[in-house]
């Protein structure tokens, strides 16, 4: 690292309990890159404040998470189509004092999509119904998916998730037979569930592309039973990944090559 | 420099046009002596919304300069008694969300004329009437000078000065015959004035110590004159160091040795 000065531009996050991954994403890439930028890690208890002081001292990015994703909706000026599909913000850039809002998850998952070429005539199976299955059910919808079940047990959040995109939803797992999975729950997660298969082996037989959202581990017990089945896999590293090279470019005006994405990916888990 | 992780605590500074000085001279120490901070200049239009940040994000601690230094007053919690004598803020700490304000500038003059022994039944002549002149004039009258003059062409900060803390203005400039002389304004600083030396030398001649508060150059035409004639001799930079050593302590906890704030300030004043 440089020695800091007082040119430097400042990123950072706003999270309840916050991760030391984007600090040392952001912070890797900026030493390699010899941009003149920090990035930290903040958490709060007064959000207005706190974008009050964003504004105040003109912190150039802000990446979003739980459980502010929605609750700094009125406080930005502009909200772009990736945050209003899922009226969910992860991201917000700071030009002159304007706030300019966008979800990057929203982004990687629309991406990533149409990077593996997913064909939005097949059917789609997702499970979960938090913040993140918005995402990629959003995403999934405005790549013209028009076959899509949400299976979740939230007799709340399932059936609201599924009406507010105009799909389909159930709360027990229906027939094998979709041509693409998408796990977007803990399921597979380190931790209590690592374990956990997201989807029967029959569901995966019959699917074509495999989609975990989980990104610790990358290789979950569902991407190695689609990597050994053959299939189509897009996994969590992929989008966590891309949606921080998102983040970096808007924050910074760099893109980032997937090389540099790949690194500084790994650094920001190898704690 | 080591990683920038998302626990360390921020420092900052706010001035309507910072210097890298404070961001250098903290780091430095920070770097080296493995403190997991970091300090961080900012400037802001908008004050209120800056303390509002600076209490939401839980920023540690806050110089203050120009022009800040008054009107942040209504916005912290505490005055401490520096900061009260002068009516004036240079250093806000953060413990928990209750700001507390104090005045490292006064408190740095009051210490270096008491570690000078300048002997408070001496004569004292002020040049300069401005915010670093109260904090001079404040701690000279609270370690018990009572024979002052504050000599200052502005017709109304010099006798509002003198005013305030009970001692006699002059326009122009008196007799020499004072013991102690403090130049308080920009003569003799690297710039237009850099050539000028603050008082006369006869009032040099007379005297005992030379305080000068300019600490750019640190060896001012006055300072020089003094080492010259032999006077006890107080310079900005040593004003500026113990200053800015306070705020350290303030900040961290960590009392500098005065060989580290040499490398320090040494560092800050290299770029």
């Amino acid at each position: 690292m440089p020695i800091l000065n007082k040119d430097m531009q400042v990123c950072m996050s706003l999270a309840a309990r916050p991760s030391n991954i984007g600090t040392r994403f952001h912070n890797y890439l900026y030493d390699e890159l010899g941009l003149n930028f920090i990035y930290k890690a903040f958490t709060t208890t007064d959000l207005e404040g706190a974008v009050r002081g964003i504004r105040a001292l003109g912190i150039r990015g802000c990446s979003v998470s739980m459980p502010f994703k929605e609750a700094i909706i009125p406080l930005v000026d502009v909200m772009e189509p990736s945050a209003a599909a899922i009226q969910s913000v992860n991201t917000v850039v700071n030009d002159d004092g304007v706030l300019t809002a966008s979800n990057t998850d929203y982004e990687a998952v629309a991406q990533l999509l149409a990077e593996h070429q997913v064909d939005p005539r097949q059917s789609v199976l997702v499970r979960g119904s938090g913040g993140m299955a918005s995402a990629v059910v959003a995403a999934c919808r405005d790549a013209g998916f028009d076959d899509l079940t949400i299976v979740a047990r939230n007799p709340e959040a399932g059936p609201a998730l599924a009406g507010r995109y105009g799909f389909a939803w159930v709360a027990d797992d229906p027939a094998p037979g979709f041509d693409v999975l998408v796990n977007v729950t803990p399921l597979g997660m380190r931790g209590d569930a690592e374990d956990v298969l997201a989807f029967g082996p029959e569901h995966i037989e019959r699917a074509s592309t495999v989609f975990d959202v989980v990104a610790f581990p990358s290789e979950t017990p569902l991407i190695a039973a689609g990597r050994a089945a053959g299939k189509r896999l897009i996994t969590g590293a992929e989008v966590i990944a891309l949606q921080a090279a998102r983040q970096f470019e808007r924050y910074t005006g760099v893109r980032l090559t997937a090389d540099q994405v790949a690194r500084a990916s790994e650094f920001s888990r190898a704690e």
